[in-house]
Order: C-alpha cells, then sequence, then structure tokens
C-alpha cells in the first residue's frame, strides 16, 4: 500500500478546494471510488429508471465489481491528485488578468469577462491604423481565452469619435490609389472579425459614438449605454458610404425608413431613441451606469460557457454568410467612394476647417 | 313535365334557406334558368362592358339560347335540389364541433374557429412526450378541416410551463444517447409542424410562458396576451440552447441584442415588454381578455378563408425553406446539449432541488 | 499671343460664377495653371506626407514643369472658357422643373428634388390604370434627372386612396382570364420600378392612405406623414391578397403578427400607430407638416449626390432579387384571386352598395 489513510484524507480535503469543475463523469467516477473504498462493493438494489441521478452513481459504483477497497482508496487519491496539479498548471501558465501589451488598448480579465478598452481618450478614442491592427488581435486573444464573454467599452468621456480622419493622410507611395485599396483591405479583414468572434460580444457605451463605432454595434449581442451616449454616421457629409455591415444590420434592426435617417441623413440619436429603435438594448442613468451594468454583466459570466457560446453561434450562423456579402460590398464601394471628388472634397475641407 | 309548378315554388324557398354559398357560377347559372324559366328567352340589350355585374348576369341568361321555359323550371328545380342535397350530407359527415379525443388537450371547432386548448392545468399544462404528440395530431386534424382560422391557449392559471422535464427521466434501453437522438426527432417533428401550418395560427395567451411555449411564439400568426402573462426561456441556466426557430424568428422581431437577453441571458420579459418588442401583438387588462378577445376572434372567423390562408402562405413562402434549416440546426445542436455536462449537471441540480 | 492681361482677368470673374463644381481633378489643374501663369514654374519645396491638401497641389503645379507663363495663362482663359460653355449649354437643354405633361400626375424639380404629386383629388387620388402607366413614366425620368432625391405626396385631403376599383370593369375582349393577366402584368412593372429605383425615396403622406398606396410604403426609403394619415390595407374583405411587397417588407418591418393583422385581418393603423411599428418614420401635426417636411428635405437634396445614390442601391442591392421574386410570388397570388368567387362576390358587392 503507497498511501496511508491521512492521504486519503487529504484527498477529500482537497478535492472541496478545487475551482474548476472536473465534469460530470470524473465526479461519478470519484463518488464511484470514495464509496468502494469506504464500504466496498456495490450491494445497493438498483434504482428505478426514473431516479435519473441515482441510477448514475449506482451504475458508476457498480462499475468497480469487486475492485478491493485499498486499491479503491489508492485511485482516489491518485486522481484527485492529478485535479489539483492539473489546476495548478493552468494557474502559472496563465496569471490571472494579464494581456499582451497594447499601446492603444487595455486589455484584461477578471470574472470570466474579457474587458477591451478603447484606450486613446486624449482623441476620443479615435481609431488610428494601429488601433485597427491591436482590436483585431484582442478579439482573436479573447476568442481563444477562458473568458465566457467579452465587453467593449471606451476609456474617458467618449466611447468612440470613430475612424481618425488622420488616417486617410499618410499617403503611400503609389498615392490615393493604393491608400483606398490598403484601407478597404484593412477595413474588410477588421470587420471580418466581428462577424466570426465565437462568444458573446457586448458593448458598454460609455460616451458619444460616431461612425464606425455605431455601425459596428449591428455586430454586437448586447448594447448597454449611458444616457450620455449619442449615436452619430455623418457618412454622406463625408462623401462616403456606410460600414460595420450597417447597410444591412440597421434595417434589419430598426427597419429602412429609421435606417435611413441614420445612414444617408446624418441624424444623430439620443440614448433614448437608439434604444426605441433597437440599435441599444438598454439606457441607464450615467451616475448608475458602471455599477449597474457591471453587476449584470457579472452574472452573464457565471453562466455555463459553453451554452452561450453555441447559442450566440447558432444565432449567428443564419446570417454568417451573407454578412461576410455584405461587408466585401461596403468595402468596395468605399473604396470607390475614397477615389471620388466629393469625398476629397468633404476630407479636405475637413482639414482646412480645423486649421482655422 | 316531371315537375310541377308547386315544385318549382318550393325549389325558390329552399334556395333562400342554403347555408353554403355555392360559388358565383353557379349562381349565375341559377339566375338565368330563373330567367329563363319566368321570362323565356333573353331578350334585353346588351349592358355596357363598364357594367360588370350586370354583363355577368345577361351572358349567362343569353347563354341558354332558346331553351324552352319548362325545360329550364326542370333543371332549376334539378339544381336547387341537388344544393340541398349536398349540404345536409356534410353536416351528417362532421357533427358540429366533434374531434377526436385527446387525453391532455381539449378541441374544438366554432364560428370557424378551432380552438385547441393545453389541458394538463395541474402541472401548468408541461408539454408531456404525449402531448407534443397530440399538438402534432391536433395541428394536423385543424389544417383539414372547415375553420377558418386555429387558435392555440391554455386551461387553468398558466398558458404553458414548456418542456415537461420529466421527459428527461424516461431513459430508453441505450441510454442518454439515444434519448437524445430521439427527442431531437420528436421535437424536429413538433416544430416543422407549426412552419407548415396553412392557416393563420392565433395564441391567446392567458397566463405565463416558458421555453418552448414563447420560442414557437415567433411562428404564429398573431399572439394576444393578458397583462397577467410572463415570457421566460431561461435555457443557458440549463445548459441549453434556444428551439422553435426562435434563434432566427426573435432576431428578426425584436432585434439581436434583445433577442439576446431573452435567449442567453434569461431575461423574463413582462407583457407590456414583449408587445414593446414586437414578440406579442396586443396586451389586454386580465378583467376583458377572454371577452375582447373572442370578439375579435369571431370577427376574424367570417373573413373569406381562402384569402387568409394563401395570404398567410405568402407571408411565409418567404422564409419556409430558412425555417425548416433553422429547426434542423437548433436540433442538432440541442442533441449534443443534452449528452454536455452543462446540461446533465444543471438538469440533476433541478431534480435534486425540487425534492427538498 | 492670342490672350490678352484682360482676358486673364475676366476668366478669374468667370470662374467665381460657375455654378456647377467641375471636379477636383479639374480645379487642381485650374490652381497650377494660375500659379504658373503668375509665379512661373513651382520652387516651394515639396510638403511633408501629412498634409494631403497641400500635398496634391504642389503635385499639381510641379507636373507643369517649365511650361511658359504665357502659355499657363492661354490655357488657364481656355479651360474657363470651356466650363463656361458647357454649363449655359447644360442649362439650355433642361429648362429647369420642367417635366413632361402628366394627365394624372404634377410633376416638378426644384431644390435638388424631384417631386411627383399624385392629382385625382375628386377621387382621393386612386390609382387609374393611366395613372399606373404614368408613374412609372415619372419614375424613368426621375431616375436620369439631376435630382439627388424623389418625393412622392398627394393632392388635396388624402394621399391614395389606393387601387381604383373601376380598373375591373374595363373588361377586355377575352374576358376575366385575360384582365386578371393583363392587371397582374402592369402591377409587377409598376412595382418593380419602385424596386429598381436608385435614388433615395421618399414619400410625404399628407392624408389617409389604402391598399397599395400603404404597401408601397415599405419600397420607400423614408416616410413623413401627417398626424391626419391613416393607414389601411382591407385585402381580405375584398378576397384579395396582399401586393407592393408587403408580404415581405411589412413582417420584416414590424414583425409578423403585427403585419398579420393589418395584411390579412384589415386593422387600421393611426399615423402615431404605423410610426411605432417602424412604416412611418415621423409624424407631425397637420398644421406644421409641410413647412417642417420641406424644409428637412431641402437640406437632404443639398448633399452629395452620389453618396447618397451609392448608400441607398447598397441598402437596396442586399435584397433586391428577393423584392422581385416576391414581386412576382405576390402578383401570380392576386390574378388567381382576381377570378375566385371570393374575390368576385366582395368586388360586386361593393359596386352594388356603391349604386344604393
Amino acid at each position: 500500500m503507497k498511501f496511508s489513510q491521512e492521504d486519503f484524507e487529504k484527498a477529500r480535503e482537497q478535492l472541496k478546494l478545487l475551482k474548476t469543475d472536473p465534469g460530470n463523469q470524473v465526479k461519478l467516477n470519484i463518488y464511484a471510488l470514495f464509496k468502494q473504498a469506504t464500504e466496498g462493493p456495490c450491494k445497493a438494489p438498483k434504482p428505478g429508471m426514473l431516479d435519473f441521478v441515482k441510477k448514475a452513481k449506482w451504475d458508476a459504483w457498480q462499475s468497480l465489481g469487486n475492485l478491493p477497497q485499498d486499491s479503491a482508496r489508492q485511485k482516489y487519491i491518485e486522481l484527485v491528485s492529478s485535479l489539483v496539479a492539473a489546476e495548478s498548471s493552468q494557474v502559472e501558465a496563465t496569471p490571472p488578468g494579464s494581456k499582451a501589451a497594447y499601446e492603444t488598448l487595455e486589455v484584461s480579465t477578471k470574472d470570466n469577462i474579457t474587458k477591451i478598452v478603447l484606450n486613446r481618450p486624449k482623441v476620443k478614442n479615435a481609431i488610428s491604423t494601429k488601433m485597427y491592427d491591436e482590436i483585431v488581435e484582442a478579439l482573436e486573444e479573447a476568442a481563444k481565452d477562458d473568458s465566457v464573454i467579452t465587453v467593449f467599452t471606451g476609456n474617458g468621456d467618449y466611447y468612440c469619435s470613430g475612424n481618425d480622419l488622420n488616417n486617410f493622410t499618410n499617403l503611400p507611395a503609389n498615392g490615393l490609389e493604393e491608400m483606398a485599396k490598403n484601407s478597404a483591405d484593412m477595413l474588410k479583414d477588421f470587420v471580418d472579425h466581428f462577424i466570426d468572434f465565437p462568444k458573446p460580444l457586448i458593448a458598454v457605451v460609455n460616451g458619444p459614438a460616431v461612425g464606425i463605432a455605431v455601425t459596428l454595434l449591428g455586430l454586437f449581442d448586447v448594447v448597454y449605454a449611458t444616457d450620455r451616449a449619442t449615436f452619430h454616421t455623418p457618412f454622406s457629409k463625408l462623401g462616403q458610404s456606410p460600414e460595420g455591415c450597417s447597410s444591412y444590420t440597421f434595417p434589419k434592426i430598426m427597419g429602412v425608413s429609421k435606417a435611413t435617417e441614420m445612414l444617408l441623413f446624418n441624424k444623430k440619436l439620443t440614448a433614448a431613441e437608439a434604444c426605441s429603435q433597437g440599435l441599444v438594448t438598454e439606457v441607464f442613468p450615467d451616475q448608475v451606469f458602471q455599477k449597474e451594468v457591471w453587476a449584470r454583466l457579472k452574472a452573464y459570466g457565471s453562466l455555463p460557457k459553453n451554452s452561450l457560446a453555441l447559442s450566440k453561434q447558432l444565432m449567428r450562423s443564419m446570417e454568417k454568410e451573407k454578412l461576410h456579402e455584405v461587408n466585401s460590398q461596403e468595402c468596395e464601394c468605399l473604396k470607390g467612394r475614397w477615389l471620388s471628388d466629393e469625398c476629397m472634397n468633404a476630407i479636405m475641407s475637413f482639414f482646412q476647417k480645423s486649421k482655422l
């Protein structure tokens, strides 16, 4: 006999400290070994078919046959040790909350929630080329980590002021044509990552949102907003056209006519209007916004991870192909827009005004 | 001459008592024979093209040419007799309101409305395996009967508390795998019957609705609810995933974000919330609910039957294929869920709590 | 030297009077020629990559190389003259606001807005066969003209009372079958023109709307209504079925259940109800309706034309194929309805009542 009764008692205690549920099959196994170790082979009468739980336990115990009690005890201790070892190695591999270092984002994980914070408050969290790249990277990381849900929010007064127009001034060697092509490729890849994200994706809109920060909301699963938030997509004023799949998601969410007022005629919505049109799930007074929303998110983070992910994927799968097609068409249309007089005039006029 | 003038007068009286409209062609024929029998061949001037009704009547009379008045009278009497005979044989074949006997439902037809009542009030109308089968049978019967619309409602305080979890405890010989497969097959066939139902289908939600009783509402054409009703789909708490095509119909009805709160995050809606989100057509105060709803339904039942059925089928045809595909995917996903640890833990926990 | 300094100064003045923006490429060219003419070859330091506007201007000037100042001045004068000439010839070709003469419509263009007024106020703007044809013609004209948006409205108290039932009384030689076929063909072509219209299409609903005037609203991009407006589609009462793609657009806009109440069960909506169901974008008090709506439309008309047209086409392209398919199915269904007893009875009854 390699293990003492003391080791057996210690294993029982360690079992209670495990943080990760080892799954039903393992738990039934532990139960059976414990019974076999302490009472010997199963002699209990077979439970009725209707008693689902008792029957499963009885089957597990019964399956050990005439395994000696000492062997059962030894296997019990070994099984618990392996579970404890697996858990501590996991903890070492990924220290809680740590993420790769980002320049334009703050990313952390806590309470089964991965939180991605847009972090350029001095420019109202405008999305620079660097930030586009980092968001893609953060989404890829979040898709693979242990979190149950993923949350986007902004640092400071703004949620996000949209595309940083300075992105347009970085003319590559081959001029406008190449810039338009590169930008369209980058945008397509960026939006594709939102379409394909496999877990529930939640926006915590802590202030005004503009342009692509608004259109992308149609690809989120839940959108909570402070009553200070506004929603504005002034595309036509800039000679541009809608992106982020909004030409498809917005008519679906709010009907063609309200979508047209926003996407073509530059109507800016209050948080209450965005909520009544279905773009925002719920609006909270600013004073209690963070507290109430995070209490709710914490509860969501405690729900069964796979059930949530599969349910989200089920809802998304119905239109994933369509969304990728829409994204392609929108990027193609924008590429043409960026080379158009209407757009160039509007952007020149923007920079001329901003220099006054 | 086989028929007397008296027979002719009697036929005129019988005609007034007919309950079934014999159709325009027959009515024009009756009109023409009557005119021919009483006035002889048509000598009236041809009406103008614009006078639709007169022209149709004139054509019918004219088409009898020089048929002798006696022959016209005889044909008139024969035609009316055949209509009267057809009507009385119909009445004998299907005594009014009678239906096959059901164990878990009450089914009857009145005022052109087939009413299917969920009738297990002691268990809040939870849907047992037997009830699934009987609902399928009742839908098949209602599709074929003479009714104009079909109505679902519940007996007692609840509309329906959803799937009876006891269905999970009837383990077949080959265990869980087989149970999961059988349940998924049954569910798919059940939901398919709602997708394919050819007439307007109306839910009269007389109290709280849970789970599949809520998700199926997305496949109804109209949903009237008492203000006592609530709508709750706690799938993820049970480690499960949405069914009844709700992963497609709910985002379509209320937008992705409000659908996600219900289907993933277990939000329970009041009747007013369900109405403002489009899941419920109209809410009524409980005191007047039955009276007002049935007055309205009676009016619907008096509308042209084929016009309603074809209009409903037109609306449904746009997405029927999609709905069947969604149903398959949802059932496949659920089959996997039922064998998962998340689901088994949740159901075991439910039965353990319910034994305390 | 063909041109004097005086000609050069005159060209500078003419340039300021141009009404049409000649496009960025031309403007950069004008800028470069002016600099070359007045300062000689470009000697300015190359601007940084980040200064988008300066860089474009510098490139244009630089590209003229060592072109002599006199030649630059001459080319400048020629370029401006050609722009002035192009503009005045355009003005002659299409006198402002004039349109082909219509019998049932008033059509005009002003402030970049083409306005199509339904103009049979004595019959509440019911759509006669002639009006169907003229609307198709007006849409074809508006699609090609210089306007930015197109607006429909009605003359008098009604927006439009729907299909003129007198259309049914013009029986062609081959009778009902042919009438049904002709009507279905005409309807299909009519609705196709709304599906394919390439610019933002806006309805200004100045009073009650009935039947096809309501269903077509689902194909408009924005719908503004006076609070006097009502929306009524009593198809089933007439034994008919929905058209104008409403069997697809209405469920998409307001959910299946509210669409069913309108399209199957003849529910008449107030303007406020139509707005909360998403069919109407915004409702205005009748006293300020025209003033407020037209101020808004004028602002829309001043936005970049191509940006708006392409954005609208992007939104429409996602479902254009589906809409044409729906239109075909609806017309096919109606063709059957028009030959049915239910429909013939209802129309006969309508005319009989209206003769009392």
